[in-house]
């Protein structure tokens, strides 16, 4: 049933501080056949950073013109720069049987979620609040005043889990990561994404 | 997150022939703390059959007294007896954060899931009809005509994959039982059954 199926589009978010990207990263190095969506952008590029890694580098003028194509699932605009998914090498990837993770901000998660029916919406939660504290705080490079405020903003993202199916508790990232194997296993078994396999055991003969 | 949670209620369902019940089986030998339903009926004991065991055995009278009283989570008639689920429990196992499974032909599964949208509805699917002939076929003592007509009632009932949420092709017990493991651990990952932790995490301080 698995064979030649398309992959998964996994929506990946959560309230900063949450460790939401180490998990990932953990994840990704687990399942090498994840693929990892890179967004496009027209900030300049930082030292160290490559083309096609962190992101694809686009001027102003490309970037409009990909948007008016539809050619980006999402878009946003931060401090003057654009930010966007190109949906291009997501379907590729998505054609080729690989999941494709795109970690994003929350309220844009929930955007692609009701853009993309078929995604999985997994949303990444702090034990607590003492423990999102005891994070932000164990940096160590901040005054408690950021850290408060900080704080503030995650309790504001954690809102937008009610716009996720999922939510995983970032307890330890061991657990996260088999909770997530939980999901994508779940997902593949669904009736909704297995019609061409239930047809085909009817139609024969 | 799971401490204390809530049991789910799965119902478990597929054609004759598919090996449900074997599947079924292993994964409560596998999981001691899930519990199956055990149906009420009003025919009479066979040798070796227990109440409160195979069934409760109850008089015609006390199942439509149950009925009436909407103490049945579903029920059928077969062959002049009736059939159904106790509703009460159910619900005292889930309470005490038992998954609790019930093993229910096509159609009455699919109107348990409407009736009861927390459940969880997984299909049983054969890999394939000529598997499925085999393993009709290999009982041995059927004639072809018999297997035939079996073959054409598991086809009608295929079609109901379509009112279920999951569908486990049945490749070989164990891997069944781990897609079952994989679906139980997703959904108690819902954002739906887990507002009570996040709104915890929220009004916190």
């Amino acid at each position: 049933m698995e064979a030649k199926s398309k992959g998964l589009l996994v929506v990946f978010s959560g309230p900063s501080g949450t460790g939401k990207g180490t998990i990932l990263k953990a994840y990704l190095e687990r399942h090498p056949q994840a693929r990892l969506s890179i967004s496009a952008t027209t900030r300049a590029p930082r030292p160290g950073e490559q083309d096609g890694r962190e992101y694809y580098f686009v001027t102003r003028e490309k970037f409009l013109e990909m948007r008016a194509e539809n050619a980006l699932l999402e878009s946003a605009e931060y401090c003057g720069n654009f930010y966007g998914t190109p949906r291009a090498p997501i379907e590729a990837w998505l054609e080729e049987g690989h999941d494709v993770f795109l970690e994003i901000e929350v309220q844009g998660g929930a955007q692609v979620q009701k853009l993309e029916p078929d995604s999985v919406g997994i949303f990444i939660l702090p034990p607590s609040i003492e423990e999102l504290a005891r994070r932000l705080r164990g940096r160590g490079t901040e005054t408690e005043d950021v850290v408060q405020n900080r704080l503030a903003a995650a309790k504001r993202e954690l809102c937008a889990a009610e716009h996720y199916t999922y939510a995983v508790v970032n307890d330890t990232v061991e657990a996260a990561i088999e909770k997530i194997d939980w999901i994508l296993g779940a997902e593949r078994c669904k009736v909704s994404r297995n019609r061409k396999f239930i047809e085909g055991v009817l139609n024969h003969d």
